[in-house]
């Protein structure tokens, strides 16, 4: 790594201040994210206003370094990992609110602001934004827009993209651009905010963004049914999704997944579970039991075991706890995990399941599936231990079969998590060569010289 | 004009056979969209599949031809008018619904299907596709597509943009390109699907679309409010889209719109009306009295004059009967219309409708205001006499002013219509310099020789 250029350092630490640091404790703490790779930055940036990133990308830009976003890092991708080096701009402290409108169902927001305080700040108007990925109470908005983040109420009130209005954000050439309208329909020009969204950091910092919220329901009530086998919950998790009520959340597992939640999580659930649906509803109190009958009827058919209504409070969020402890609870099955976020159209689930086990035969490895099925989107945990190279080798290869059985099934490589540094390598399978060619065009007409977060989602 | 080469035209004939029109009486067919503005394009072509569509565009490449997609030509903007002559590529013969799959809530269609036909073939399998424009009966998905285009139920189903999963699209060097997946959530790459949908064939031709569906509702009712005025039914309008049932129409109408529905449409309304309101929910037979009911508490308030139950469908056809009247029966007022769509943040319709009224006032000139406004989109119908240029004048200068309203308000130019040719010059008045620029170099990464469907959207 070569050290900054020593006239671009003093001109940061004068458009900084306080907001510009280089000494190497501090680099070490923005040198990773969740994914556990890492990689020092040359510098850390933590601006206050719009005017200084962009000051900060202008610099940068004419010093061809680096320049990469960053939230609170609870990405699993390496997306925030400053694997070429550069500055790190870190959004924490523009976590400003800036306006809460409710009657236009709106919240402006800076960046740096957590999903979690967001929420709280919502819930005395009777309003929330729907993206709910697990790290809610600690990533910022910044960091979900970058990954597109979703979460199980995406499954009825969509994932990030489809819950923003605009965004102003400063593209690699240090440019100030202001992309979408306040309004909650638009048909003017082309549609720059949601390509930003997801676009993890590769075409623009964004700087502020304007929320589309919800408004909150009055109650919710959970559903547990346990099937015969992964099959009868898939044509079940299918049943559900085409009838008219929409579950705010419908979430399966697999029996490996049953087994962790009952045995290491606590969950009060029966040994021979084949597979696994949490259902939920949300609505009012009028409404919820008609809602949930009709979830009802349609979880019934071939294979169900048995259905219940967690009607209170308590044995629902039982669950759900034994649901969010999942991801922690692997680790008692093997000290190594390759944790992937695959997505494939809702009919296709038994596919893809029955594909896994094969897999996980095949390679002799555990593979547990849970995740978000109204979406079809399955997180696959192949589990393995490091240490050991041949296991190492067996999970990678496993795992590059899991990728192309998705897409052969006309899924694809991510439904939330995003490409970042871990599936950049499978984006050709993924996405074919004239697609890329159209991407990598994007990407240039945003940053014409390839400083913003080089190395991440397209391939070399 | 300047005839096309020859050799383009033999290659064409040979490429396209039947699907190649150069006679005069065809070409004036294609010359025109319902903008009512028209010019006379060199060629039609009727492709019927996808590699003629990569070989056309290829071909005009090559010699710097224009391409124009079409899709029926409904559209108000005239961004299916061939003003700089070349090719008009109509759909119409890439018409087939080629995949229906219920348990995925998704349609794979061409895009010369009528938006009508596709509903038609949803019925049985008790789903539909959300975007309703008024011409829905008539005009084809990949216009709506290319339009953004919305309609009354946008406000609980979202647009066009909104209810797409996956699109494959020849851009303007001919390559055939996939953007997104049939999955309803999605992290790989950027959103390119999005970004085409509302482009007006300024970035690509579409030629395959999987559509997201919808379950259809089992009923519906409709609620009709008057109140005393404007500012009245707008704050009903904020109240009801800060509560969580969220109405599957919410229709606006102004006193003379009232005055005209019921006048020339026919409608049973009331001589004092200040303002109406057309609140409509869908559900079934269970939770809609409930929702019904929490909508009857929403439209109550300060101003409200009468709040009817339209529980038959035969009132509530009659009201929307008069409803859908509406904009023809504007020409009984004068025969020149401009028609608009801004939209605004929907607490800021009070303030578009007075401000609306006041230019009326200041220009003497009738302005007729109805729309969508849980959405806060308003079509301002401007009305002239086309023949006295005095009026003429007036009018356009007067819409020029409703724009700059409506920008300053923090809303924007079209709601659901987009720009084409009519609002292309205000565009500078709504996005920034370095917002447009960035949309100038997203095109040119589309379309590096400007082939597609040039003077639209974006200012010279």
């Amino acid at each position: 790594m070569t050290p900054l250029p020593t006239t671009l350092d003093s001109e940061l630490r004068s458009l900084l201040g306080d907001g510009w640091r280089t000494d190497e404790s501090e680099r070490l703490t923005y040198a990773f994210d969740n994914s556990r790779r890492q990689a020092l930055p040359d510098a850390v940036a933590l601006p206050t206003t719009r005017e200084q990133v962009v000051g900060l990308v202008r610099a940068c830009r004419a010093a061809r370094v680096p320049v990469i976003a960053r939230g609170r890092g609870t990405n699993t991708t390496g997306a925030a990992v400053p694997v070429a080096g550069g500055v790190v701009v870190s959004f924490e402290r523009m976590n400003r609110i800036l306006d809460i409108r409710p009657g236009d169902r709106c919240a402006v927001v800076e960046p740096g602001v957590l999903n979690g305080d967001l929420q709280a700040a919502l819930k005395p108007h009777g309003l929330f934004w729907p993206p709910d990925p697990t790290s809610a109470g600690y990533s910022s908005v910044g960091g979900n827009l970058a990954c597109n983040a979703g979460g199980p109420r995406a499954v009825k009130y969509g994932a990030t993209r489809d819950n923003v209005l605009a965004l102003t954000a400063v593209t690699g050439t240090g440019d100030l651009i202001h992309c979408g309208t306040a309004t909650t329909k638009g048909a003017t020009g082309y549609d720059l905010q949601r390509l930003l969204v997801g676009s993890e950091g590769t075409l623009a910092l964004i700087v502020e963004a304007s929320l589309r919220l919800t408004p909150s329901p009055q109650s919710r009530r959970a559903l547990r049914a346990i099937y015969r086998d992964v099959s009868s919950a898939a044509q079940a998790v299918a049943r559900l999704m085409a009838q008219p009520v929409t579950p705010s959340m419908l979430e399966f597992m697999d029996a490996d997944a049953v087994r962790l939640a009952r045995d290491v999580g606590g969950a009060d659930l029966p040994r021979d579970a084949g597979a696994l649906l949490m259902i939920e509803a949300d609505g009012d109190a009028q409404t919820l039991p008609h809602d949930i009958e009709a979830l009802m009827r349609a979880a019934d058919g071939e294979g169900l075991v048995s259905l219940d209504d967690a009607a209170d409070e308590a044995t629902r969020e039982k669950l759900w706890a034994a649901r969010k402890a999942l991801s922690p609870s692997l680790r008692t099955l093997a000290p190594g995990k390759i944790n992937e976020d695959v997505v494939v159209p809702v009919s296709r689930i038994p596919q893809l399941v029955d594909g896994v086990h094969a897999l996980s035969r095949e390679f002799d490895l555990p593979i547990v599936c849970f995740g978000h099925a109204g979406n079809g989107n399955l997180h696959v945990n192949l589990l393995y231990h490091p240490d050991d190279d041949a296991q190492s080798a067996r999970a990678h290869a496993a795992m590059a079969r899991v990728f192309a059985l998705t897409l052969s099934l006309g899924g694809t490589l991510s439904g939330e998590h995003g490409i970042g540094l871990a599936k950049r390598e499978f984006m050709p399978q993924a996405i074919d060569a004239p697609t890329l060619a159209m991407m990598r065009a994007v990407k240039a007409a945003f940053d014409p010289d390839g400083i913003l977060n080089p190395g991440k989602l397209l391939p070399d």
